[in-house]
């Protein structure tokens, strides 16, 4: 492979990085709170990067956005109220919006700027769903919106940028979070969030810890991981809720999306979900020895 | 990350390539057949390079090993007689050795200097099999092998380095040579092969064509993938009979492993199966829409 | 030094990268001679990149331009009308109008569109010299340009890319070429040409080529060498005539840039030239060794 | 060029790093005071590498060694005793040992195992230097051993790793150390240091200081500067002593060398001392501007 050129160099674990030829920087600047590039590439088409971290790519954020969104979707027998915490390239209201159940998404993105890169540089990704009129998008932090009074939510999804120290987002991964979003589920509310890595040489750095802190707050909880290209590793998802979870038996999952999803997906459907939650040996070993809690005084970093 | 010191950079797609720290050099060299590293890294310990690809590591090397084996030998009620190509580092010969139902394994790698320096460098990996009295090494051509008239196998493993142009393995990839090994199968027997990277931007390299082509000489083919983290990607396999597969309900995985198999495994059992065999919907679309059939004169090469 | 970013890697002897932090892309596009790239890094400023090979950068242009400038100029007793062949960013014209004698500077770069990029992105290369009233650009070949019947020229200055197999210079680093300005030049006339790499490792490239073929044709050579960071090298530089050279005694070299410069030079006076001019041991060795010859039909690529 | 393999990376400046591919690593461990590697590659040969900083390599060793020695010792009219601080590999000391003036060359070097690895791994280097008779060689604090009363010196040679904070070498490159070194040297005697890098984007890390310090120790200072390869820019050098310096006209160098030097030099003459003394005017321009001292309490350490 010719080594001439720009590259985009990724840290994945300590000791390996990834190297991204890339062909054209569309952004590259710094908002209020964070470093943000809008790359493309022959590989990912047009990636958004926060703080040196990839976030989502034009090639494969369907496998992302798809896995956060449709399953806890479907665990709601008919979700209409829909809070989405971060996700500011619009993917995940995309797929939400596509629920015809819906009759609004409430998007709290703490970074006015991203968002409206993300508008302009990755059409692709929202594919116009800022412009839904079921959508209510606000730029203020998550957790003090929750914190308020205020309608309850079906189903809050959380696409926020990884637990890391000195992050914006570390907060929204803790016990005493967790406690204030689900005083704001209503009845047999769900709530899912993006996990972090879950591969084998990276579940302990906060899959483990937050699939174990969701299970202190909720009486039921699941977990999925998918293959993600960008993130080059296998990524997690969490399901909680005070209800049963994944009570749609499989065979109906695929119903259900005919019925209530507007689109044709491109990786979610019953054989997907059937792969993608069960999960290997040594990672459902990982889970059980978790111990650690996420607080807010002692919360677990991503490294 | 600290970017000063020694680096092994691998390409995993065009334009796409892996740094990773090394600490280490046992080995570098050339056979034969090949060029020959083994590196010692923080991230995977020991690694096996190939022509410049990593076959396998330390860290993360069972995932594969259990994955390409015992899916196989639990196909079949009884394996007493085992093929394995290729494998040279011993992980495959040691997870096959570990059912308690083999009398014999048979396991050809071309390369006598890589089996060699595999002994010596990676002890980790064979843990001895190598000095197994089943045990029944050999440094021939797999397919010349094959072709000769001989006694039955009841499982045929391919442990093959990739179906890469000018490489020494293409032609073990191909229908002519799988109706060479299905003539040399016992009745009920299986065949599993290695099939490629079987990620998203990455399964037509080689993958679909891999299981088209055994589709198109066995009466029963089955796929699965892992994700092997040294690969940076999914990894495909590929399961072929005339006789049913996977006729062993999933119920019975567990039990089956704990009367056949002499050790505790870490990657592999009914609920990983399951994860395993439940391809994503856009794999299932691109094995639907493979049409190609490796053919000896009309090969397709892994890029 | 953290790796986590966006870089610019360029290859300088095979075996050996350069990689630069990139803090910027002003413009990454081809033009129809040429990919074009203008970075920014905190090393070297804005560099203007062709074909992947850094041209010239903020930070130390002024060590190439005014080297390849000023010994030239200053062998003419009064230089009035010169020629420019390439330079599209402007600092060779910069220098040549800085001598109060230039009537008219022609410059003749062949890529209208690189010159433009210049003019836009490197304000600090060109500083305003291509709208001096003495300039005549024009985008032509600057060896058809020369075979045409014309006025002749008291220095002919050729600032051009590298003498690439495949590129749009190498026919401009030729016996024949050479010939060809030699009979464009007045009575006294002096011909400069930039020579590419030659350091230690990098001379038997094309610099000593490039000398023994000037030295074919005109009747008195001088070559130096400096340092220019941004090519990880010594480079080269080489002076031709039928007159003698270089007649100038070092010790009035600063006399004549006070009378005849418009400016003060950052690098270049009677004792750098001292220092450009006096080759170590081993390259003069080298010059001595070299018998090949640039012509039309066998060129000397550079590596 | 190709990208898959080992590679050596090795900062140059803040935001700029030299890729360099290795073919065999000959050693890589600590000892009581560093990191060391011995590593060959195509471009170098074999480099001894001290904690990621590459010292010297098999193929431009000579332009360092010839540069460092030879100016001194030709200052001298007739060196018999010579003291080298540092100078592991060898190659400082086998210049030394081929004036036919010297009667013995006492070598300091603090890591005896850098030394033995030297031997062992870098013949090229040292050439046998290290059985010579009048070697004494020594593994100790050179600043300690300059501290007690001892026989004087007519020439030492510093021949140390950089000033680096944490570093094992940086208060030998103090005005008190150089006081120290003074009052070992017998009338008439020289001290050399290796003086860092010089070039335009690096000489005021450690350079320029190191010029300012000697000056105020000693009544006469002299810099060169000369390109290695492998350090990818300018290196420094600095000349001190009580006497005047460089007082052998330079047509006498080549007759000097010819009598007192039993052997032909690749890179040193005359001719190139006149080069290597010749500053470039911004360099000069450093030094002038320059007003640190290094002081034990106050060192400069380069970045």
């Amino acid at each position: 492979m010719e080594m001439t050129g720009k590259w985009f160099v990724e840290s994945v674990y300590p000791d390996l990085a990834v190297m991204l030829r890339v062909q054209k920087v569309f952004y590259s600047g710094e908002t209020a709170y964070q470093k943000v590039e809008v790359l493309e590439s022959e590989v990912f088409g047009r990636s958004l990067v926060l703080d040196g971290k990839t976030q989502s790519t034009e090639k494969d954020e369907f496998v992302y956005h798809e896995s956060l969104v449709h399953p806890a979707m479907l665990c709601h027998p008919n979700p209409k109220s829909v809070f989405i915490g971060g996700g500011g390239e619009g993917g995940t209201l995309r797929e939400v919006l596509a629920h015809n159940t819906v009759e609004q998404a409430t998007m709290l993105d703490l970074d006015r700027e991203v968002v409206e890169l993300c508008r302009r540089y990755l059409p692709n990704h929202h594919q116009g769903s800022f412009d839904d009129p079921r959508t209510n998008l606000q730029h203020r932090d998550a957790r003090a919106f929750l914190e308020e009074p205020g309608d309850g939510f079906d189903v809050i999804i959380l696409d926020l940028v990884d637990p890391l120290e000195g992050g914006t987002a570390y907060l929204l991964y803790t016990d005493e979070f967790y406690r204030i979003a689900k005083a704001r589920l209503n009845p047999g509310g769900i709530l899912v969030t993006q996990s972090g890595p879950a591969g084998l040489l990276s579940y302990e750095e906060c899959f483990t810890t937050i699939y174990n802190t969701l299970g202190n707050v909720f009486g039921h909880t699941a977990a999925a991981q998918v293959h993600v290209p960008a993130f080059e590793t296998l990524w997690g998802f969490t399901l909680a809720s005070d209800s049963p979870l994944l009570q749609t038996p499989e065979e109906n999952i695929d119903e259900s999306l005919s019925s209530r999803v507007n689109k044709d997906l491109k990786h979610y459907d019953a054989e997907t979900h059937r792969g993608m939650f069960a999960l290997p040996k040594h990672l459902r070993n990982g889970i059980k020895a978790e111990t650690r809690i996420n607080r807010d005084a002692t919360p677990v970093f991503m490294t």
